[in-house]
């Protein structure tokens, strides 16, 4: 891809009038004239059982803290995750989210030919590979018979030791799971190996393909984790990178060194231990997820793509971005379009798994068409 | 100075075992095995009479809106600085504390030949600067007989037309307060004119230098501000920038599309409506600030500069680290050394200005010498 080709693509996914990510609810109360509070959202693929009890909390024991800076080096956060994922705290370094991380990738992205993508992929990747003024090369996953596989070209990536691959596993907004297995003989064809694994805790541990115990024996891998899908806190913002402790000091200090706020590190201490939530949300997902897959599948001229997320992406004969207006209009329910990922437009739409009661809804309402 | 300087200098504010920032009671309570809760702190600048309870009140009421991504148009916060200010929103963009915006400044900066600081100044801005690569010069800001002063050699910046300006007003570490015909020249003679203002507000209205007003009229003209020193908030994370909306909607194109939290954009709104708030601060200022001023002046050994800050930089005739040192272990009290002011070292700290029971504890601590 050039670089005309990519500020084209960038101009499209920033065009105001229409968001590019999923949970933009004041965008769409605007237009069904109603409050933000009446949506039922299903665009934003976000844990519908949180936030825990233990979040809310950890943050209301933390309002006292909150005219004092918070801790620059974040040591007790670095601490709980570095026992969560039974890695020393250096080697993890917390960030506004998942998105603010990004663009501190981004700026190393840059320092390399160019970065090969997989589309269709999450609008923020652009946002930080442009911020830096980097390469892009697309390779287009294929979708055959609701099932998504990787490009075959792939091996063919020429001099990819002075490239860089950024991976989304799961998939978004395919929710296709690389194995791990096909993602290690990246590490040694490429200089930089990012895996964006914010989905990742939706699977159970031992059905999950992280790359994470595999960061000490890899310099060339940085792995990005959420706390605010499957804890339902995309409001604080919270998230980590794990790498290189040098690359992870390299980004400390080209970056504020407050980014995230005291609560979202108390927030994110609590959760991690929160055990029970973590079993209630797996056990919620396995069976809410059949429910939502099995009524979309029963409805005529929608294919849900069989995949490993929280979430749902469906091909639809009737455009999806006209599905999304009338499901806003008349059932004040948001479903995200897929307009902003150019290699799906109006012949998908993307779901998130809620309770099952939620689910009905929109399958009822989806079926009324 | 030239890059080599700016590394070297770079190098010392980043020595990890003592912090570049006040604020910093993790740190502090290591060094004297105590928690950080039992730290009297006069190192970080912040407002000992907030938060405000109108912004805990706010905090409280939208913790149930954590399960929703932030409106990334922050459309209700910035209509409410909007009105502060008497501004339209598109002219105001927030930011995850100031610290955050200056990053995305270091970016418009290091398109410019280079960046003019008054020094001693405020370790973020090396930060930011570095993060791009920015050159740098510096105009050391001059100290007589307990009062700061400009340097003579600006007016004589030369291609200043290609250059841009960084000032800190009210200036960090001095206090030194520019006034607006001091500052008006550099808009004509400045590519870029940045205003920090973060700590103006401790300023009644009327005695204010800002330059806000004239944002429209200049499109070089940059102004950043904080909610989070004058309302007690430094945990929580909130700033805005107040510029030309074309240069606002390019930040926000680099930056991450959700940087403020929903807590922070909530609080933001109510702070600025709570007038009895801003009238407690002010009368608290005035009468504390005196006699913390008052006590210092008559410790031998000591002279603090007379300021317009809500805090005061002090002379010391012993070294400010050592007194540092000893306040911390035998008082638990912390304050704030000018190691990281390579222009002062250790014959200056900071100071506070805190209640005046707190102010007389550390007068009685420093008297006891």
């Amino acid at each position: 891809m050039n670089s005309t080709q990519l500020t084209q693509n960038f101009m499209q996914v920033t065009d105001r009038s229409r968001p590019v990510h999923g949970g933009n609810r004041q965008w769409a109360a605007s237009l069904a004239d109603i409050t933000p509070e009446q949506i039922l959202d299903f665009s934003a693929s976000i844990n519908p059982l949180g936030p825990p009890k233990s979040a809310i909390a950890a943050i209301q024991s933390h309002l006292t803290e909150l005219s004092h800076y918070p801790d620059p080096e974040y040591t007790l956060l670095r601490q709980a995750l570095g026992k969560f994922h039974q890695l020393s705290p250096e080697w993890i370094l917390a960030g506004n989210g998942v998105a603010e991380l990004l663009t501190w990738v981004g700026r190393d992205l840059s320092q390399l030919t160019s970065t090969v993508l997989f589309t269709p992929a999450f609008t923020d990747y652009y946002r930080a590979l442009k911020t830096f003024d980097c390469q892009v090369e697309k390779y287009p996953l294929l979708f055959d018979n609701q099932k998504v596989s990787l490009n075959p070209e792939l091996p063919e990536v020429t001099n990819s030791h002075s490239k860089a691959i950024l991976i989304n596993n799961p998939h978004n907004p395919t929710g296709y799971l690389f194995s791990r297995d096909s993602i290690l003989p990246y590490l040694e064809r490429f200089a930089l190996v990012v895996i964006d694994e914010a989905f990742m805790d939706f699977l159970r541990p031992e059905q999950q393909q992280s790359l994470i115990d595999l960061v000490p024996y890899h310099p060339n891998l940085v792995i990005l984790r959420s706390l605010t899908k499957f804890y339902s806190l995309p409001g604080l913002r919270l998230g980590y990178a794990i790498a290189h402790p040098e690359r992870l000091q390299r980004w400390q200090e080209w970056r504020d060194p407050w980014c995230v706020n005291t609560l979202a590190a108390a927030a994110g201490i609590a959760v991690l231990e929160d055990i029970e939530f973590q079993e209630q949300t797996w056990a919620w997902l396995q069976l809410a997820k059949s429910q939502l897959f099995t009524g979309l599948s029963q409805i005529s001229g929608l294919s849900p793509l069989s995949n490993a997320a929280n979430y749902l992406l469906v091909q639809t004969e009737i455009a999806g971005s006209l599905l999304q207006k009338e499901l806003l209009q008349r059932d004040k329910i948001l479903i995200r379009d897929c307009l902003s990922f150019l290699e799906l437009g109006d012949r998908y739409f993307r779901v998130a798994v809620r309770l099952e009661h939620e689910n009905q809804k929109l399958i009822n309402a989806l079926s009324l068409r």
